[in-house]
């Protein structure tokens, strides 16, 4: 059968919502500066979807950086691979003050994080070696592991016990052939809020012998004393072996970077695909960078602001009898029971009449009727700001709960 | 074995040259304004080394563009993957000018070309299809190849008759297994400058019911009547299926794009998990992309300053005798013969007592025994820089026939 043929018979799981989501459910446009209240179609919304936890994005020093940055630089400088000819005293620079932030002997930078996660761990595995990695792994992280020609073992999510069993497969397997044991997880799971169980994973290196790569792309600037990420805030950042940690999110820009002991990041320095052939991140977002960097250095209380938020949005959902699931971190997830058309409906009806923007999360990545509504708190927005929110989310479950939001037909909604 | 362990005892083709190669062959800094004379350790070198193949990397429009978008924007916006919340009009603004411009109905943007080309291949096949492609394609085919479930079949570099003897067992598999065949090659290849047999790999489809897919990452802005790429070069704009192109060579930033049918590209945009999973390229990018476009859609001159330049150090270097091997491109490979220690002594003389930087290429790359100095040609290069490099490259080939450069301790040099 011709390819385009069958991927036009089957859209995909999002794809085939496109017809009635496009630009409203999907793609949608926040405009005008990155702050909790913004515009969507011409109306201002208060929105809790960014990713922009410190409120660095549109800090007047940040601003400032990253004109200095394309002022002095342009966005093109420098050409090239890093290894090649993409190389600066700034960019080393930062991987240094990155290396010292966390606490780590090294730190190289990447020119973005999804394809610098799935490189780290390419590099890192030959078909000899077992991965063992835990079952809600980001994408970036399943892409890796997807290239592993070895055998890979999976984990249900933060479970400690199946990590063991999975564990002793792969010692048996790695027994035999001669590799090694590669452990994955996240830090802080983006979707649920879940913190990986860092120390207990750790504590395990006792019993087996296996190395531990964490994406703490969230973690990063939210939690642990100083910011380093969910390793530093549960007391283990030594006994991870290797983190990963994105500026999409806290640091509010595009690139990352990876740390660890010097020789293991000097040998991914020297190969990672993703990193060998293609472009060094542009002057502009490392000038970016270390600015970012300097700010949640220097100013604790942007965390400890968030976390307030944060508090007071987590225990005012749970007053008013939301389910909140599990989380341990800013990302705050709200489980409702009803079906896609009624998703749908209560978001449109959020935007629309409350002015409250989040995500929503529907089957496949959570069963067939549950919805997922997504919280991302942050230091601007105001305590105000979450009353508001919790008001509107009493409002629109018990019209949920009176069934008025089935009673909408699901496509009329954006029409 | 422990991962770690193992990878310190074998660093890698690259990395076992590390200790010498580090901060001069590797990760070498070139400073100042991107443009043929640059500083490299504190001395000006002519570089040829950068594929800035249009000059626009410090063209004054396009400097004050990524000032204006920084300014207006600051790097942080839209936040979020382009699905959730990083979309904006300017990004489809600009994708539909790049559909106007390389002439095909639809194009997506991408947040960063590599994982980008690894995500349209992962997007487009599934593990009854099969993968035909070539033996030279570059490092993010290949990983977007190894995600393939199914088979994949490789035909020898530009080979029609090695693609058709794939295609025929690619024709018997799929016959059994009811998917479909993805060709995938390159418009222009970035080692040998070679172009890819396009009309005759489309003039197969007559005969094999296939689809192909074409990185053009260094034909766009470089070849064919409007600048629009290989194909449009070729005649065959129409019968390539879906075409990659990257901003990281002729437009000098980062970020890609690619272009095909619309319903093509609607599944992509809904399918592509490096995209749907990662955040959107940052609107100061899109704004300077948008810059970058306009003047190479209205300056068809530096194309043409391009090739003069182009004509002159291809046509000179074989007047003397060097070999170029079967470039149709801007690309310059020059080959000699030498060891890896007559390669970092030569390049050293090179930089050292001409003043010329370029990049070389030695094993695993090209066979034992073979040396390639690669050149990259741009419009901001004039006839006198050619006749420089030209004199130069006389001198070092001179000596390098009388076995000067192997007397030269290899670890010495940089010393």
């Amino acid at each position: 059968m011709d390819i385009f043929d069958r991927i036009l018979a089957n859209r995909g799981p999002l794809g085939s919502h496109s017809h009635y989501a496009h630009g409203y459910f999907a793609f949608p446009k926040l405009e005008g500066q990155i702050q909790p209240r913004m515009q969507f179609r011409g109306k201002e919304v208060l929105t809790w979807s960014l990713n922009n936890y410190l409120g660095l994005a549109n800090h007047p020093e940040v601003r400032q950086a990253d004109i200095d940055g394309a002022s002095e630089y342009g966005m093109a400088y420098p050409m090239g691979a890093r290894i090649m000819s993409g190389n600066s005293t700034l960019h080393e620079q930062l991987e240094n003050e990155l290396a010292d932030f966390v606490n780590k002997p090294g730190a190289l930078l990447l020119n973005f994080g999804y394809q610098g996660v799935v490189s780290i761990i390419d590099a890192l595995v030959t078909r000899h070696d077992a991965i063992v990695y835990d079952a809600e792994s980001h994408a970036c992280i399943i892409d890796g592991v997807r290239l592993h020609q070895g055998k890979r073992f999976v984990f249900s999510h933060n479970d400690m016990a199946s990590l063991e069993k999975q564990l002793e497969r792969a010692k048996r397997l790695t027994d035999e052939t001669g590799g090694g044991i590669l452990v994955i997880t996240e830090g802080m799971f983006g979707m649920s809020g879940n913190l990986g169980k860092l120390p207990e994973i750790v504590k395990l290196k006792e019993k087996y012998d296996f190395r531990i790569f964490v994406d703490d792309a969230h973690g990063f600037g939210t939690l642990g004393p100083t910011g380093a990420g969910t390793a530093e805030h549960l007391g283990c950042q030594d006994g991870v072996d290797l983190i990963f940690y994105t500026f999409a999110k806290s640091m509010a820009s595009i690139g990352a970077f990876v740390a660890g002991s010097e020789s293991v990041i000097e040998y991914l320095r020297y190969n990672m695909r993703s990193q060998i052939f293609a472009k060094s991140l542009p002057m502009p977002l490392v000038i970016g960078a270390l600015k970012r960097l300097e700010l949640i250095r220097n100013h604790p209380e942007y965390r400890e602001k968030l976390w307030t938020v944060v508090r007071a949005l987590q225990s005012g959902l749970k007053e008013k009898g939301f389910n909140i699931g599990t989380t341990e971190s800013p990302v705050t997830p709200v489980f409702l029971n009803g079906e896609i058309s009624d998703a749908t409906a209560l978001t449109f009806d959020l935007r629309e009449n409350y002015g409250i923007f989040c995500s929503i999360v529907v089957y496949p990545v959570v069963p067939k009727g549950v919805i997922m509504l997504r919280l991302i708190p942050t230091a601007m927005h105001t305590l105000e700001d979450v009353q508001q929110t919790i008001e509107a989310f009493e409002a629109m479950a018990s019209k949920l709960d009176k069934g008025l939001y089935s009673k909408i037909p699901s496509a009329a909604q954006t029409a």
